[in-house]
């Protein structure tokens, strides 16, 4: 049986973001698994915007959306800004889900977040998940959010509690348990 | 391989409730499945009290959560009532994920919903899906809405749109697929 | 200029309810208003359904009706059950909207939560707010989440952390100037 | 007294956008009001990146920010992209609501959808509700949707419908009398 394929990315483009920090935790975790780690700044995306699409899409889109399409499930981290998923993020989904084709549907979703607040993107995953209905993507049900994010990991970017980590280990393991088991269905 | 087990609901107490309509149709296109078909007034819950709960569950509540307990996954039909979900149905979903187990955790659901309105019970959905996620529900992304329920069935009974009735022949498929397939996994 | 009227209810139905507390916090920084401190369990209310609806409404949901219907603007707390609005709080809004006549439409509302976890009942307030858009009130942005409840008030009742007390004043402050701004427009 | 300023916004950079076209005939309705109609256009916006907002905010976004500081109250209409609110849009929100000041807060807002599907755009006004709470925006319960957009709008830019015109004329009216009942409180 081959591993599956895992596009891992982090909705956000500031070098030292937390969420970057939190799936990179997430990544390691992921025994076993093909990991495809893109940074969202890579793809160099545009505004969205009909005018340009009708165009064609722009290189980028087409590279991020070959990307999603070559793996099994979707590992996600994301920042909250304004209680929602940031618009940077947002718009590289938008993009990614624009004709031809939908590379999203059918895949496996694992969803993430890292605020420096309290509720610890509680709320931009609720919004997320969301989005990832129309998209056809199985989000599992298990999620993570790290709250006080300037002060969640240690020096060598592990997560400094014990208890969210191994919160983290049986989230992901679940997440390559239900892809494998839906990759590999008759 | 054994039969997937389905506990099927519909989240209304009226006799002549859309969603039972919507439900059995559904119910009818899980072929080679085990329903179990439930009426949520045989439960005859009270209001969720805490002081209530302190004495014992409510035998009907117990019902509820063995019924659930045994089935692989759920399929569910609800109304809208102001943009959510009905308090009825509700109070019974908190019921049943009282101590000391969560039946839900772990079950696949397909979920549906009718209204006589324009937007088919949508935003029902949407916030069902979130209460579904803490309860550890696979909720599946295909979903069915039907817009004008008091005109969206024949006599017999069945869907008088036969898009509509493809894609919640579709919906049932994908649902009986997945739940197979993670019931069975290693 | 006379007062203005407001309708205080926790959504619960248990005595010692945490979100009956800070409604009482609340009430008493509603300085110069009338308020009408309502407990949920006096309507007695049966759970929904069409078919009981048909006999005509229950003369709790005539009373509890006709109690919105007086006020001007509405104080609310509310559990967290399963990520969204209690059943039995739901219940009640859903019979009190019943025909003949919306009695929340064209109020304000200020809308809070209490709950023994870390998150506050965020996302049952954000579930209401949804809710209370298609029944017409004025929900203002401002609003309380009360994380780890069991902690949170001494043994007077009061809030035990002054910049949590602070803020619930100024919410009551800022609820109290709307609802008059409304209630005496031209 | 002097008029109430409203800032109207279409969250849409495409050139023949239903959303402003709808956007165009509110303002229609907003009679005595002083409005300041934006095109998202001209703000040039960046993708938000902290990294490129540590070098100060882009000359687009204090633009931005200036317009809606000047306004009593938003004229909003936002397409729906992936049942949400466009990244294009939400990074546009994102970048106005960053330090040092909130332009936001205190102010109304009456939104507005149009889409070419069945649900008229109804996710992305509950997505942006959210959004706006924690703005500190006072968005009223009365809101649009249009659906089939692309066949809602007669050759002068009217809406053909006139219940859903009757309807947008009392929105609109609704928003005025609220931002001019708040403007002018004590």
């Amino acid at each position: 049986m081959e591993p599956i394929k895992i596009f891992a990315i982090a909705g956000a483009l500031r070098a030292g973001s937390f969420n970057r920090k939190l799936l990179k935790v997430a990544v390691e975790k992921a025994k076993g698994a093909s990991v495809d780690f893109a940074d969202l700044k890579e793809f160099d995306l545009p505004l969205y915007d009909g005018d340009l699409e009708a165009q064609g899409l722009p290189p980028g889109v087409v590279r991020l959306k070959e990307r999603i399409a070559a793996a099994d499930g979707l590992l996600i981290a994301t920042p909250e800004y304004n209680w929602s998923i940031p618009g940077t993020f947002k718009n590289a989904i938008d993009w990614a889900s624009r004709p031809p084709s939908n590379p999203f549907r059918g895949k496996t979703a694992l969803i993430m977040a890292a605020s420096p607040g309290q509720f610890g993107g509680m709320r931009s995953l609720l919004a997320l998940r969301q989005v990832f209905v129309t998209l056809g993507l199985f989000t599992i049900p298990q999620q993570v959010t790290v709250s006080f994010a300037d002060n969640a990991f240690d020096e060598s970017g592990q997560l400094i509690d014990p208890k969210l980590d191994a919160q983290l280990q049986k989230a992901v393991e679940a997440f390559i348990s239900v892809t494998s088991a839906l990759k590999n269905r008759n």
